[in-house]
C-alpha cells in the first residue's frame, strides 16, 4: 500500500516517505550548530515556479558553506520532483537542505571531517502572511531588542536557519500586535524579516537593501516586475528613516509572492489600504507564475 | 532485553532509548530556526559536576528565549539523571535541550503558538581538544573572515545552537593546521571559541571576557581557582592587542577543564611548553571535580 502523503512528504535516503516519518538524529550538526545550507522553491499550480533560481541559489549556498552531499544538481532537482509528484500536492512549499551530519572520525570536533548529507520535504503552500491579512494590508513592526544578525558573523546570501535574531524580533512583534517584524542593521539600516525580503515605494522608485540580506529570488521577481512597469529600482542601502517619506511598503516572499504593507510600526500608508504599485505588482506576479518560462511543471502519477 | 545504550543514551517524551533513536522531525522549529536553548553538565566518575549551576543556566536560558517545556527544574534533574544511570555511562557529555517544536494551530507563524517540549541525550564524555593535544599545549586560531555574532542579534548568555560564525572559523583554524579558534567581536576584542571561554595570564593577574559570551560553568570554576591560587582576576574587554603582552593563554570548557595554550596565531607561549599557572589550575580542577560538595552522584543500576 501507498504511503500516505496528504501531510507532505519528504525524500531520504532516495525514498519518499510520509513527512511525519522525516526526522534527523539529535547530534547532527545540522541541529547542534545550526549547520545546514538550504533552500525552498514554491510549487504552484502544479509546476516549480523559476525552478533553476532556486537551484543555483542552493549550489551556491552549499558552496559557500563547503557542502558535499555527494549529489549533482541534476539528482537534486529528480529528487525534489520525486517527491513532489509522489506527494500530489499542486501548491506547495519545497524545502531541499544539506546538512553537516555528524564527524566520520569519533571524536573529531573538524567539520571537515563531517558526512554531508542531503534531504528535502513538502507540505501544503505556507504564506508568510495569511491571504486574508494581505489583500486588508498587513502589519510589520520593527524590531527595538534585535539586530539583524552581521553578514561577517553569518553569510545570509548562504540561505541558513539562523533564525534567532527573527525570533525575537517575531516575539516582539506578536506582542505589539503586529503580523510580522523587519529587523535593522548595526547601522540603523533596514535589513529582512523571517522569510521575506523589503520594498519601499517612493514616487516612481523602489528601494530594496542591498547588503546583510538574502538575495530572495521573490525579490529579483519583484525587481523585474517594477522595471516592467516602468519603475526606477534602487538596490541600496535604505536607512529607517525612509520608512518616513516612503509612499508604500511592501514584502516579498516564495511564501507568498507580492504582500502590501499598510503599516509600520506607527507608521500607516495609504490610509490603511493597500497601495496601487504592490497590488499591481501582485498581480503581475501571479500571472508569471503561470507563464511556462518560469514553470518546471510536475508529472504526477495517474 | 533492555536496549543497548553503549554508545549513547536519550530521554524523550519520559522514556530513555538508545541514542541512535533520538531523533527530531525535520520541520520542527528547533531545527529550521535554530530555535532551542540547550545546556550541558558533564557526568565524570560517576557524578554530576556543579549539576545545580547548570540547571540554573538552563532554567535562565529557557526563560530568555520563552520556552516552556512543561517541566519543573526537579522533573529535568531526574530525567538526566534516569538517562545517564540507566547509560552507565560514567563519563559522559549529558546535554538538556528545550525545542521550540511546530505550530499547534496549522499555519501559525507565531513563536507563540508552538508546543515547546524537552528532551536529553548523554554520550561518552567529549573532549574540545584532544587530551593529548592539551597536554602540549594546544593552538589556537584567530578567524580572520568570522566575527562573534554580537549579543544585540543572538543572546550568547542563553546557550544556543547559533554556530555558523564558530564553524566558519573552524574551516579557518583547521586550514591553517590549528585545532581550534576564538572569534574577535565588532570592536576587536577577544570574545570566545567553540564550547570554551578564553583566559589571558599576564604576572600576576589572569584576564577574560565579560560581555558577548557564554558565562562558562568552567570559566566560573577557573575565576575561583585562580583567586585561591592567590591570582587578581579582571572580568572585563580583552582587545586583541593583550594577546602580544600575555604570558600564558587557556581555555576552560566542561569538555575538558582547563586546557593550556601554547600557540595563538603566529604567538607562541612558554617556548612552547604548557605554562605554569594553567598547569596548576587544570591539575586543581580535576582535583575539585573528586570534591563532594561540587557532585551529584548517579545511582547506577546493579
Amino acid at each position: 500500500m501507498a504511503p500516505d502523503l496528504s501531510e507532505g512528504a519528504a525524500w531520504m535516503k532516495g525514498k519518499v516517505i510520509p513527512i511525519s516519518e522525516a526526522t534527523l538524529g539529535v547530534t547532527d550538526w545540522a541541529l547542534t550548530h545550526s549547520d545546514v545550507a538550504y533552500d525552498v522553491v514554491p510549487v504552484v499550480q502544479g509546476a516549480f515556479f523559476r525552478r533553476d533560481a532556486y537551484l543555483d541559489r542552493f549550489m551556491a549556498s552549499m558552496a559557500a558553506t563547503r557542502m558535499d552531499v555527494g549529489l549533482t544538481r541534476g539528482d537534486i532537482a529528480r529528487a525534489l520532483h520525486d517527491m513532489v509528484a509522489a506527494s500530489g500536492l499542486r501548491d506547495a512549499y519545497c524545502a531541499m537542505v544539506a546538512a553537516r551530519g555528524t564527524p566520520l572520525i569519533p571524536g573529531s570536533r573538524d567539520p571537515r571531517d563531517c558526512g554531508n548529507h542531503f534531504y528535502a520535504w513538502a507540505v501544503p503552500y505556507i504564506h508568510v502572511i495569511t491571504p486574508d491579512r494581505v489583500e486588508a494590508g498587513a502589519s510589520v513592526w520593527v524590531a527595538q531588542h534585535s539586530r539583524r544578525i552581521p553578514a561577517d558573523s553569518v553569510n545570509p546570501r548562504a540561505k541558513n536557519y539562523h533564525w534567532g535574531d527573527f525570533t525575537q524580533g517575531l516575539f516582539e512583534a506578536k506582542d505589539n500586535g503586529f503580523e510580522t517584524v523587519v529587523l535593522l542593521d548595526h547601522a540603523g539600516n533596514l535589513t529582512e524579516g523571517p522569510g521575506f525580503n523589503i520594498f519601499l515605494v517612493e514616487g516612481n522608485t523602489v528601494f530594496t537593501p542591498d547588503t546583510g540580506v538574502l538575495e530572495g529570488i521573490s525579490r529579483r521577481t519583484a525587481l523585474e516586475i517594477c522595471a516592467e512597469m516602468g519603475l526606477r529600482t534602487r538596490v541600496e542601502p535604505v536607512p529607517l528613516s525612509r520608512l518616513d517619506t516612503a509612499d508604500e511598503v511592501f514584502l516579498t516572499s516564495s511564501g507568498g509572492g507580492i504582500l502590501p504593507v499598510t503599516k509600520v510600526g506607527e507608521r500607516i500608508y495609504g490610509n490603511g489600504t493597500p497601495g496601487p504599485v504592490a497590488m499591481a505588482a501582485r498581480k503581475t506576479y501571479w500571472q508569471w507564475v503561470t507563464q511556462p518560462a518560469y514553470r518546471t511543471e510536475i508529472a504526477y502519477p495517474g
